[in-house]
């Protein structure tokens, strides 16, 4: 990890102190911003549902990049917790769609949403958090003034432009039963599903709040690409290896769903053509058709062709860019506690087992 | 129809010539904002799926309240031409989660988005436009300024907190089999789920780009559920009597998807209780469960209790007091003509064969 001045790395332990720090402040406001109580028996339901994902223990990564990058760039970062928790809106509202949209069945450690209540309702809730986010960066006016908050729903309107463009891409795959992918596909649709909401405006907002210049500012488009995309490829291989308990969905659920990941990108490019013919022939089948067996076999040949090292490996060296172009970009600026954590958190992030 | 001053009343030809004058301005604005093109297949395939739903021909209703609302208080109505434009995105969204919601068929003549491309797509593309909704309305800043963009912003956001809601009221009467329920029920629902989107909001924001008072921009709360109710209970009636060709859905779809009307609501009060229960028995059944006869059942008791010349009869009535209250309000504005055409308008739709 690149060193910063003098500060000490920070350890594991002060990185979850960090996250559970910002995650108290971040709870805090989205808790009080949302409703829970309504004289009407169905509004009353509905707003227990909007309550139910943020409710759900989530990383609080988003947040942390928003208030790290804004204290390392010198901002106050009390006037990004209210963004922050925008951006932990934002995530709900698209998990809840996008829970659907895959076929999913559990989402941190419970059924999915539209699992519990139908699809039809589940559909609503997200829309209702999603006009939530609008509306609470809409009170940004109080706290950074028009014009500052004007520049904010700016890169949250980029920013969707963004993830919905992604989602397509990735729903077409499924749609047009589309395996012949290369790398660039995958990294393209990465970077515009994830990479933009995950990493790119978190740190962008943050830098926005602190006062950065637009180049300064643009910086984090290529370091939060690179982050996002590290930070994808780890979650796809924890669905692969991780522990169900610690990582709060299915094992191999990807391959359930027929994801279309680095890992299998790398298998179709490293296996026989009749291996490839079986892997597409299971993939393509839909959730209920595919026995354990066929995720079994699966699994058995991303391993034999080291596709899930693979993986690992090409995640590790994004992570490695990111950190360097930070640390170029940034090394002048003085608040080195910031910035260490900043760096601690994305390896934690990246190398993380849940 | 009331009079106000010496203005002739206009005729149907006026009103549907303001109609297309109106559309005209506001697809520009939309057609001219959506994306067209890309290079990415996929992505071009997504910008098209956007374009679909607007391009089918809708009424424009809710812009045409805008703008004439706007006109009648002395505004200048080119400058609320985009946030017209955002109130037709809103419908479209809205169209499109409803349509997936509701399990429906057709949609303005033509299958609605989920039947061409399925659920998943189609969820995201009622996002896609959702986003886009709030960067039309961020585009308000070049031509109103921070301060009343960040007005239209809150009327839109109140707007959809209350459509989420009364979306979720109607989602949860289907999911709990619930028919039991009284006008009061339906009323409010029906307030919450078509009069903000349809009418109130459109006459508030077009009323604050006029310059109008809080005093004078509530009025429209009034006035805008009593036409909103009757705008939805008329549309409920054309369900159950229209002409196919000009109305563009399927005849007595809302009985095929079980929904619950103004119509449904008095047959229960008014029929024997063993028709009521067979009533119940066809409702709660699935749309593939139910027979051509089940549905022209349904209609014959809604016939011989005289339940839709009932609902026609409330339409009548509230689209009274609504012209009322805003005579009553705005009686003393100069501007005879748009007022006149108001007027005329909101009879010509709660009136409307289609």
């Amino acid at each position: 990890m690149p060193k910063l001045g003098c500060e000490p790395t920070p350890t594991k332990e002060i990185v979850s102190a960090y996250l559970n720090e910002v995650k108290q402040k971040v709870d805090a406001c989205i808790f009080d911003f949302l409703p829970h109580t309504h004289e009407h028996k169905d509004i009353h339901q509905l707003y227990q549902m909007m309550l139910d994902y943020p409710r759900r223990a989530g990383k609080g990564l988003r947040p942390a990049l928003c208030l790290l990058i804004c204290e390392a760039l010198e901002g106050d970062a009390n006037r990004a917790v209210n963004t922050a928790a925008a951006l932990e809106l934002l995530q709900n509202w698209l998990l809840i769609h996008d829970d659907i949209e895959d076929g999913s069945e559990l989402r941190r450690g419970e059924p999915c949403l539209h699992q519990k209540h139908g699809i039809p309702m589940a559909i609503n809730v997200g829309d209702a958090l999603h006009c939530k986010m609008w509306e609470l960066l809409h009170r940004n006016t109080d706290i950074l003034g028009h014009q500052l908050s004007f520049q904010i729903l700016s890169e949250f309107i980029q920013l969707s432009n963004q993830v919905v463009q992604g989602q397509h891409i990735e729903l077409s795959w499924v749609r047009n039963n589309q395996w012949n992918l290369n790398e660039n596909d995958y990294l393209t649709m990465c970077i515009q599903k994830t990479a933009w909401y995950t990493c790119i405006t978190p740190c962008r907002v943050g830098a926005i709040i602190a006062g950065a210049s637009n180049e300064e500012t643009d910086i984090f488009i290529e370091i939060g690409k690179s982050l996002g995309i590290a930070f994808q490829i780890q979650d796809d291989v924890l669905n692969l290896i991780g522990d169900v308990g610690r990582y709060g969905k299915e094992i191999a659920g990807d391959i359930s769903e027929g994801k279309r990941t680095l890992v299998l990108i790398h298998l179709f490019n490293s296996c026989t053509s009749s291996e490839a013919e079986a892997v597409i022939e299971i993939m393509a089948q839909s959730r209920s058709e595919k026995t354990e067996e066929d995720v079994e076999n699966v699994l058995k040949l991303m391993h034999k062709y080291n596709s899930i090292e693979y993986a690992q490996q090409q995640s590790k060296t994004l992570l490695k860019q990111a950190a360097e172009l930070f640390t170029h970009n940034f090394g002048h600026l003085p608040d080195n506690k910031a910035k260490n954590l900043f760096l601690s958190l994305i390896h934690f992030f990246v190398e993380r087992e849940y």
